[in-house]
């Protein structure tokens, strides 16, 4: 099968390429970048040299739709909401890795972001974390790929809110970022000086993943829920931990709650419960598409602390659109996927 | 003056010496170490070469109290305890930097460390955070210099427990420390290839500060109180960042929160509150004595969240114990302590 | 074909226990360790949680070779030169990963480290550098896996000395390696804050792998060479960058240099000769096989600089051995070797 | 007396204001900048909040010269050689740190970097390497402050080359840098993912400072050199190691060439040389004005390796331009200049 990425010279856009590279059943036909074409890729990305061939090239959607059958879009958002609808009339499938479809009420995306260009997709687009909508991906025309807080946020929760474990409305997320999740493009706040052996917080209580999580943990726990969410910037390129607070609804046994969690997972593929007591870290699954999780039952204070762990540009963005795929087109879902993580 | 340090050869020692070494009104006479016994200190830590002729020393007490006037105390909980008592019946002056001395109940302390030996001084113990307990400090015998996490945390606090801006009861403290903090004990924990471009929560709901924590922020509310306290350990060597959660006690508007922080901090010559809607970050402390503190009033959630941030070496130990030594020795209060953060 | 890895609880034991896993052709059966026997190799690493069963165990030789047809001896000098030659004995080929069979002289290696108690071997094993005994070593029984600087010298030097482009008496080694060089061993000079942020040369002069680079580069040039070798420690846990002097024997156009390389390395699978111009980075080769290689001919000195990368843990040490191993079983050279570099 | 600095958003700038507000004798009157105009220096580089309430200005040299005696000139070359004129023209003192005045002959300096429109100053300019220079510089209208490179260069090499212990023809310098030397400009190549983690090698044999060490090092020789040159991108922030080979001109026992090293700076302030067997590295120099120097008499090879350390922007910066204003005005050369190096 042929795959384009419209979008190819950030972060994600590389990270899509390294791992369609190495994906048995698709070939990568065609990358677009205003910026770099005429470029080959792996000039922009030098660790792509031998590994692809192709040239950033800049071509409108007409063409476009002649190169490849199903479209990564790794544009911001926005730009997405312009170029998906068009992939879609003329039959594509896409997953989108902005924002613009994850949202599914016009209004709550409106108050965040700005005005929607394409609402009429909003109902149809997939949410695409396989964990919790697998079934609704393989019959999808548009998968909305999940941002990367969200990712490690909603795995993290949603057994618990599932099965009734903790207070919905006493949620408190503190989550840290690698760098790459700022993206390539060049700003001060992002240069090595500016970043290296500090940390900072941002955003705070303002960031736009918040409705994208409020939405999905107010449909797992049955009612409408606001969260308080922290995003931090850590001087590292990849890797999100997020640190996630809930009161218990009643005292349980910590025993009792790694089983909630052992029978959510068991069968995932790309989520590992970590043993009693030992927590996880992000160079755990550096370059992989795991996400670790674990935690603590807090009897002193009543509360559960749950720690998960992801690499943004993988779990959080290019592999788990490429799991998305899979799913979509009846490829075995860890298809390209089972790069081990890296470390150290 | 004449002072000496006690367990020299840890990081915290190091720091001691930098600032001392600088420090117009004492000589610092005697560093002690038993694994470097011998040495030149600029030998252990070279960046002290010019600046410090010391050897670290094995000596006895009755030795020790013959070369200094005040002492610093810079080794593990569970020794301190055992040496302090000496160097005070000597007549000396002590800046513990231990954990021993910062808890006032021998049961508290017991339960999260061991069986306390001096259970007779914890009475007279001034905790030293100047900018709570200033004037206590400044008549003292002994002063328990707070721990790292506890000084980031407890001036993130004050102002709005002593106004009763917050509800108590629902605090939440995420934080995030430099590796400094593990100190120079060789493990593999510690490893720059375990640590870097990785991050980690650690000691969840159990770390040792958390007492010392609760302690203080249960003064400021005027009752008992427990906290989430989770660490985490950040790849860089120097800095804690401290996000805190917690519910409003009623609406507030955040220029009258900001004039709480502002009244409360104006005067402090370590404390910089940050203008509004700007958050701190932990590189602009960096080798410095300063705690830098935001907030955000979230309406959609009814809670505050504040960051701090602090070096740990410096505010968070060796700086707050030389503005201890100062104010105890009746010397300007920052004394040595003038050195701006070393950015980037 | 059954593997196994003694030592496997080093760094780069967890390489190769990485790369195996997704080997088609081999299955790795077990792994050795005294220090963590009976410990899931996942516990030491948890990047490999759900990658490998196995568990680390501590026996004898002799019950070792029941278990796999072909081992990788990932253990410190001198204790391969015990073991290695009874897995030769019980008719098992070997891919030694230390020092003990580079080094075909022993005198050499005796002076340079100590005693050697198996030098009949020495003849016989193959020095596993594809790119230069690709033939012997698929013929070998035991193959002398390279060491890590000496892989990105040798790939550097190999076709300039083969084409005489340069006066071999002058040759000058300048190279920086990741920290993950100096192993997991709990050492002080390898903490987070002892390295990070910082830079350092070592060994100046002394380092072990001069004899090797020089017994390969000797052979290469047809004499027998001195070299300046120096060493330095790189705040990263991987990679190595060697940047490598040498006069020129007579004025050369780079465009010729540029030949004289892609002759050499266009039918290599793992070794990218960079577009004039363009020099290596070490991130680009990140967690790959590749050896990435360029060059400047320094008109105004008469010299020509030549600069390679590689990752130490890949093409430095796992990587290669598995390429090695790949030849010596008759499997596809590239095999379970074609991961993308993953940056950033 | 009342100081300016013409250029102060840059981390060179930044360093200025860092030390100078710590200088007793001087008082920062105005600091320039087109891009920050009119912003509060310290929303420039929060690390200054409450050391300096001076606001970014964008003036013309008319004015700044009524606001101060002495300036600071940190803007890009060919920008100081227009400014610096009408500044001496006014009667004011000038360190300048850009490289326009560094090179004595137009020539050269238009060879590699562009035309020269004030030449006539070439002349008079003093280059500001006190251990070299310092009589000069006391005298002086015009001080070049040297670039960071050759400072660690020069300063490694003067001994040896003064003594004739190396055969100047034969010098090869390995430099590396953190990433701060690339200033604060916005580029995709200072992100802190394209650097961290990462390593390479840049303008390989054509590095603009290089005409800079060949005209000093020429001098301490006494005959015209050439020296290959090459610097590296290190992933860190602050510091500059040099690695510097020469062939030895005859054969010498290291505690003679220890000697010569020791009767060159034993009376400098600012140069420590390492004890025997000893070698620097760039942590131990961090935030400070010292350079850290050593070497390996290496008889293997006839060769002497040098290595020496600073802080890029302290010794090689902001440090050496204070020195050389304290040279200039008569104060104490050491003035403002003792802070300790920030380890860890």
């Amino acid at each position: 099968m042929k795959v384009g990425i419209i979008g190819a010279s950030g972060y994600t856009g590389a990270e899509l390429t390294r791992i369609l590279s190495r994906h048995s059943e698709v070939e990568l036909t065609v990358v677009t970048s205003r910026q770099y074409a005429g470029k080959p890729l792996s000039e922009v990305y030098p660790h792509l040299g031998g590994i692809s061939e192709l040239f950033c090239e800049n071509v409108d959607t007409d063409e476009l739709v002649q190169r490849a059958d199903l479209f990564f879009t790794a544009v911001p958002h926005q730009t997405a909401m312009e170029i998906v609808p068009q992939l879609l009339d003329a039959g594509k499938k896409v997953v989108d890795l902005s924002a613009d479809f994850r949202i599914r009420r016009a209004d709550v995306y409106e108050k965040w972001y700005q005005i929607h260009t394409a609402p009429h997709l909003l109902e149809e687009a997939v949410y695409g974390l396989p964990e919790l909508y697998r079934d609704k991906v393989k019959g999808a025309r548009l998968v909305a790929n999940p941002g990367c807080y969200p990712t490690s946020v909603i795995l993290a929760l949603a057994p618990l809110l599932r099965q009734g474990v903790i207070d919905p409305t006493t949620i408190i997320i503190d989550s840290k970022s690698g760098t790459s999740g700022a993206g390539r493009g060049a700003a001060v706040g992002s240069l090595f000086c500016e970043v290296a052996d500090g940390f900072r917080a941002y955003k705070v209580g303002e960031h736009r993943h918040t409705p994208e999580i409020e939405q999905e943990l107010s449909g797992l726990a049955g009612k409408d829920l606001t969260v308080s969410f922290t995003p931090h910037l850590l001087p590292m390129s990849r890797g999100i931990l997020s640190t996630v607070y809930a009161q218990l609804d009643k005292p349980v046994r910590p025993e009792d709650v790694y089983d909630v969690y052992r029978d959510a997972y068991q069968d995932e593929p790309f989520v590992r419960v970590c043993n009693p007591g030992v927590f996880p870290a992000t160079q755990y699954v550096r370059g992989s598409n795991f996400c670790d999780v674990s935690f603590k039952v807090d009897t002193r204070t009543g509360r559960i602390v749950v720690v998960s762990v992801i690499d943004n540009l993988v779990k959080g963005a290019a592999g788990q659109a490429v799991q998305n795929m899979n799913l979509l087109c009846g490829f075995e879902e860890t298809m390209g996927l089972l790069g081990v993580p890296v470390f150290p």
